[in-house]
């Protein structure tokens, strides 16, 4: 096995600079003829000239008669004069022809009877009146559009009006995908079973559609094994076929990093690595004078080298101007400490609470592609710095509107499905608001509160000594603000075990047994403190607990524990044990509450949250989750 | 011929109200199930929830060796533990399946010979040390995404991640497009010549971009030629197949009103009119409950009465927000009145100079679609005011980017076709810059300078006292400011005359032939000007033309006045003469020039401009039109 060091990483400004420099894409672009109808979003790729004037002959532009205006000239109400239906005038309605010999037109209003013949004239009509004449629009020779803009609907409309039949466009570059790795089964297969051993490959669905969005054609070529030949002439097939190519994947420092020896044999390598976070693992070449980039195999680290490095050079040959992404300060919910050295991409939720746009961190692993699905926006933290400080202002780059950041009600705390059921419905009730929630476990929930962090909490903490939820919690830690305290769902807390229960626990006293291994979630975590009130109604030691130290942060972390038999049993909801096919032990039901503030309670926002809480789509569809008891859904339970 | 008034006519915003309350367009939508690969942009119909963790399976974090954490418990520098390959470390790289037994990762960087065998670990590794473990990112049964929310292409990624690769979306509606006019000919046969008494067909090519803009689909049904029973028909065959129908055209006032007919024999007539402008001849209706426009027959009409009314039914039911237009604060370059009582869209041009961001209007005629492709923003004035005032603020919808305004020079005089030459080419050597030019005359464009309302003007006026070109005319309007006077072209001056020159026309001195009709131009046009520098030449009176007095404001407009035998000569430029195949007898050249105040010669973009003008690349592409001398081309030929 060898050791592939990024010996010669590149800050992300540096390979920018050198990345784009290095291609002349005016140069590079191609061009082709299409049909104006079908030339919609397309870039001009000359400048257009109208081939006939429009209108190309005069109109009518009101509805009358159209008549020669020299045979109204000393017409009065006194003096009229009668003109001969279809001699000298005849009956026209806007838009059509003007009869030949008839230079204007008499509006109908203004014609004493419309129904006689003749009519009565009882005014002048100057040369042109409500006339629309030749190339009153567009003349024959005139520039109909510059070369290099964007062809809108009404663009299509004026170059055809023109007499422009097929319009000359910058044409789509080709960009050919070619996803790598052994374990990867492509996403048409997707729908068996997956075969142990196999990973879904989706990421060329993700760069596909990334491609398209830049002006690009994607082009996704068969998956490539791990076998430096068989990369190398599928580069070459690529290379030939496409105006840039993406590797996705294999660009890894490991022993499997072929994208880099097989630009290195066919071309050059520019830069291998990028001190990027995520998205390091990017590679940077040039093919037979053709950009090929190896994007890094992780989603996140895949889109984010994409913007950098790919999406500049597609939009570049499609004559595509990306518009930059809004941007906004906001305020980070917690210090969020970065490696200097590298310029770090972090996906946050975005949310006004007070005066200020809170920036909440999501997972910042390259592999947790929801962080982008759940992301409003990105939070750049520059090579230099260490990170960014809590509640310190810095830009965010915006994934969503800034109406919708205005519509979002925060929640933060303890996770629970149901909290994914409020927010689809509190969604489709009025499409202007969403609910944000973030995992930091009940007490971070109030912390959160307490710092403004946050328009409620969700919370499940039993006090052992006076057995009541939440309320001594808030009473220590909220003590004074006014809020109320509305239960959402009493949820079945239980024992999660292997499969058809191997070792036999029925209860909260087999934890002690000497052969079991237990795993905890963290200390603040409801479900922790649940235990500890279990064990102590039983007279039970933690210390007798073997695995009480070992700590996991979610429910489903300690499922996957438990699946993988790193432990025997652990404490969680039903949710968890059936994610994974684990047999569930229940245990006692537990009481789940929003913790609301009086400033978020009198909010038109939570008032339209709460009647969708109150609702019975919303208790039908809890219960039918499984584990629920919605008995006291909606109810203020107690308020200070 | 009966008149139909607009008995009904309602507000823009009773009607817009009235019409938008009538539909349950939430049950009116529909969904269908696609393949996530092919779902990018779609609006998801449903919540989509996880039919599998991801990842499925415990996979490596980083490359290395997959160990049993467990194996390496107690390991120093000093007592490290040997773990042989194969059989208790796997060697393995990021991304790949964790074997079985197997729940930690030893960084390669970190084994001090990766190579040996067996390994060499220095200290203790704990369980899930560099593992992505299942479940990580998204667990069974976890909510991927909520319903109505587009989908990304990382959405796309997360759904397949999740095993999901069909996902329930709003269906597209589908709009039937249905154009009525018994002059029309449909686009297809464009190529061939117009025959005669014949209009190009092209609205249902701007409604189609725009319905598949608004989230819909549209289908483009055959020409309907102006006869009831048949609308009727078409109609009838539309609403049962689609989910909203536009018929385009046939609804203004005239004899031809076929389509509030359809629609009120075959359903309900909602609104018969609506007091906008453009757009008034819109007609709203529902037959079997489905929406059907009566969508009006100007394409500037059409575009604006389709946004008011079509697109936000469309993107309802697509379940699409439209993002509303970003708003500027503009100042308009002159004076708009507008008729009360309509809500009237103003199309302009908009560039920043000095402080302010100018909107000059652009031709109001709703039949100018050019009017639409050169606009970069829209000004309303609502129904309760007579217009907008010169040089006061008023909010600009924009139609470009800021960037682009703040990249635009405005132009603003006696227009020239070597100016589109120039838009074209400026553009084209930085994307980021745009000419922009509004054609008010050569002493317009003065009086423009001197209120701030343009960078530069474009004047070719002759002083007949002093022979001189624009700078008598500078000095007089623009005394003191300093700018200098900048050659574009010369450009050759002449008689336009019938094909053939039946009237045998010759010179200027035909002009006073008692039996010719001349055309002339408005006062303050140089060309007018240039009329009166000539027959003063030759001893003539301007009482002795006939027709002195009757005023065009365009070169074309000239034209066509001798095209259609309204005047038997004009004077002007050979472009005007070309467009309308009209003989043409030059007189003399005469020098256009751009006036270019200090504070625009020294701004980068403009420098930029001049680099261009002076390019051989403008200079032959002038010469090429015909009809110009570029020998004084960018030179400097006074300055004050």
């Amino acid at each position: 096995m060898k050791r592939r060091i990024y010996l010669r990483m590149k800050s992300l400004e540096e390979a920018r600079e050198m990345w784009l420099a290095r291609f002349d894409l005016e140069g590079m672009a191609r061009s082709e003829e299409i049909p104006v109808a079908a030339a919609r979003g397309r870039v001009t790729a000359a400048p257009i000239m109208a081939r006939r004037s429009s209108p190309a002959a005069h109109q009518a532009a009101m509805d009358g008669f159209a008549v020669a205006a020299a045979a109204t000239f000393g017409a009065t109400p006194d003096n009229p004069k009668h003109l001969a239906v279809g001699q000298a005038a005849f009956p026209i309605n806007t838009g059509h022809l003007m009869p030949p010999g008839t230079d204007a037109v008499i509006m109908v209003e203004q014609v004493p009877d419309p129904e006689a013949d003749p009519i009565t004239v009882e005014g002048p009509t100057f040369p042109w009146q409500h006339v629309r004449r030749v190339g009153e629009d567009l003349v024959t020779g005139e520039m109909v559009l510059p070369e290099g803009v964007e062809i809108t609907p009404w663009a299509q409309g004026a170059l055809l009006a023109a007499g422009v039949t097929a319009a000359p466009v910058r044409r789509r570059p080709r960009v050919a995908i070619i996803p790598t790795g052994t374990e990867l089964i492509p996403v048409t297969e997707l729908e068996r079973e997956l075969p142990a051993g196999k990973l879904p490959e989706f990421n060329s669905v993700i760069l596909s559609g990334l491609v398209a969005a830049a002006g690009g054609e994607p082009s996704v070529r068969p998956i490539v094994r791990d076998d430096p030949e068989v990369l190398a002439a599928a580069l070459k097939e690529a290379v030939d076929a496409a105006d840039l190519v993406l590797i996705n994947a294999g660009s890894s420092a490991g022993t499997e990093d072929y994208t880099y020896r097989a630009i290195a044999a066919l071309g050059e390598v520019l830069v291998h690595g990028v001190a990027m976070m995520p998205g390091k693992p990017t590679v940077l070449g040039v093919v037979q004078g053709k950009p090929v980039i190896g994007n890094p195999g992780y989603p996140v680290s895949a889109v984010l080298s994409f913007e950098q490095f790919a999406a500049p050079l597609i939009a570049g040959l499609a004559g595509v101007r990306l518009a930059p992404r809004p941007s906004l300060t906001v305020y980070p919910a917690q210090n969020l400490p970065s490696k200097p050295g590298l310029t770090e991409f972090i996906r946050v939720t975005l949310g006004r609470v007070g005066d200020k746009v809170i920036a909440t961190p999501l997972p910042r692993g390259a592999g947790t592609i929801t962080s982008l699905v759940r992301a409003d926006g990105l939070l750049t933290v520059p090579a230099l710095s260490e990170g960014l400080e809590e509640d310190r202002p810095v830009a965010a780059e915006l994934l969503v509107t800034p109406e919708d950041i205005e519509g979002t009600l925060v929640v933060l705390g303890s996770h629970d499905n149901t909290i994914d059921l409020l927010a689809n419905l509190l969604h489709r009730r009025d499409h202007r608001l969403r609910l944000s929630s973030g995992h930091v476990g009940s007490l971070g929930g109030l912390m959160a509160l307490r710092q403004g962090r946050a328009h409620l909490g969700g919370s499940h903490m039993l006090d052992p000594e006076t057995n009541t939820y939440n309320v001594p919690f808030i009473e220590r830690y909220l003590p004074g603000v006014p809020l109320k305290l509305i239960n959402l769902a009493w949820r079945e807390q239980g024992l999660m075990v292997a499969p058809g229960n191997p070792k036999q626990i029925k209860s909260i006293r087999d934890l002690v047994r000497p052969e079991l291994r237990f795993i905890n979630r963290q200390r603040g975590a409801g479900t922790r403190l649940l235990l500890d009130y279990l064990l102590k109604q039983e007279g039970l030691d933690p210390d007798q607990v073997q695995g009480y130290a070992r700590e996991e942060y979610t429910h489903m972390a300690v499922a996957v524990n438990v699946f993988s038999g790193t432990a025997d049993v652990g404490l969680g909801i039903l949710a968890a044990a059936r994610a994974l096919g684990l047999d569930f032990i229940p245990l006692l039901p537990e009481r789940y509450d929003l913790v609301v503030p009086e400033s978020t309670f009198t909010d038109a926002r939570f008032q339209t949250l709460l009647s969708v809480i109150r609702a019975p789509e919303f208790q039908a569809a809890a219960t039918a989750l499984g584990g629920y008891d919605l008995k006291d859904c909606g109810t203020i339970l107690w308020e200070q």
